[in-house]
């Protein structure tokens, strides 16, 4: 039987979620959870392949397994021998033939900003530190260039194929002092693309940009016009929805 | 001159604050760092010895130094060379006989809850998690027996002298899903005495304790009676008071 799962993790310590010859990947203590519990080597399927460092609040996975005992009884055995960084909630029953990511209609990931003049320890490992004072008014008339189906080939690269259109569905950011949160959902993205949308949007916050230039960089489909990316730490895949 | 200064710390890899001969304490790495920016061998006083593992957004410090640069200099170096999970801030002119711990009118700590069913990767390092249902009303119920001056032995033992009562200045609750976050102020604590309330107030949270339960504990005046500590992770010194 097919079965989903929604996965929480810190990436931190993480090269991506995406299983690879060497490092430690999500995927892989997953896999490796699901040996464990289920004596039987199981593939997993993933709704994103966030990159090395990104976390999730909202990740969906898939995987076939013969258990035989309550799905919240696997969803107790799976948390039981992960690794404290990384845990499942709501294993449930799937059809047959779901795959998450061709079942999924569009991803959520919100990018966390800490801005204030000295760093804070308790929360360096998710949100990004930026000093500089933010123009918030400025960043959401340049995220508004982003809304709607677009080439977003200056922004990322594509993780399979060579299409480079995406939708995005919304792009927005929020002041909450002394944060600033940015949520952006889309039908998917490319590789790097939210972090490349963060880093020129907070160059837009501080003035180093107009707004009108992110419209520009956007029709200029050219991946080495846009040089800044936001660093891995700051980003979290939020929501998968179907 | 004498100079005061606000300190955050991730106390996750720490052996407490308070230095020590063996492992990592957040004094060390505060005075190795004054040492590096300042060519001084330099002692710190701190308004609170917290625990190996609890954190802290706002322990207060005072050390003597002959820095003649301006204090936000002093502030900037020091972060420059503090690891990731410390930071200083508000550097600024003291009394010359400023004692943060004897100058301190209260301290306020918080211990947080994370109340689910399933861990969360993403705050476990700040957070304790207790899948259990909890009752607010009782919890409150029983920390109201706590307010006030009190011989808090059963709770803690003093970090010095022999002396165990404190003046609890406010001890409750509050509910904020999936978070519970007690918040206690009292003009000073015992070893140990915050991580002995919560345990308790989470065993009356669980019904295994009635409220009436922690006035009793509290009347006995020995520390064998209580037995279940919350672990120190889920434990900040928000704010010390003058």
């Amino acid at each position: 039987m097919r079965v989903r799962a929604v996965v929480a993790y810190d990436g931190t310590d993480y090269r991506g979620f995406q299983r690879q010859a060497d490092g430690p990947t999500v995927q892989g203590v997953l896999e490796k959870a699901l040996f464990q519990v289920t004596q039987t080597p199981t593939t997993t399927l993933a709704a994103g392949r966030t990159d090395a460092g990104v976390h999730a609040e909202g990740q969906v996975i898939a995987f076939d397994t013969a258990w035989r005992h309550p799905l919240a009884d696997l969803e107790r055995a799976l948390n039981a021998v992960l690794p404290p960084d990384v845990a499942v909630r709501g294993v449930e029953l799937a059809a047959s033939n779901f795959h998450p990511r061709y079942a999924a209609k569009s991803r959520l990931y919100r990018y966390s900003v800490y801005n204030a003049s000295t760093r804070s320890p308790l929360i360096r490992r998710t949100s990004w530190h930026v000093a500089e004072t933010l123009d918030l008014g400025a960043m959401n008339r340049a995220a508004e260039y982003l809304a709607g189906e677009h080439d977003f080939a200056s922004f990322g690269t594509p993780p399979q194929g060579t299409v480079t259109i995406r939708r995005v569905l919304g792009a927005v950011w929020r002041k909450d002092p002394p944060w600033f949160f940015f949520d952006i959902e889309a039908n998917a993205f490319l590789y790097r693309m939210v972090r490349s949308i963060v880093g020129t949007l907070l160059q837009v916050g501080r003035g180093e940009l107009n707004p009108e230039r992110v419209g520009e960089l956007l029709a200029m489909r050219d991946r080495t016009c846009v040089k800044y990316m936001a660093p891995a730490h700051g980003l979290c895949l939020i929501q998968v929805r179907f």
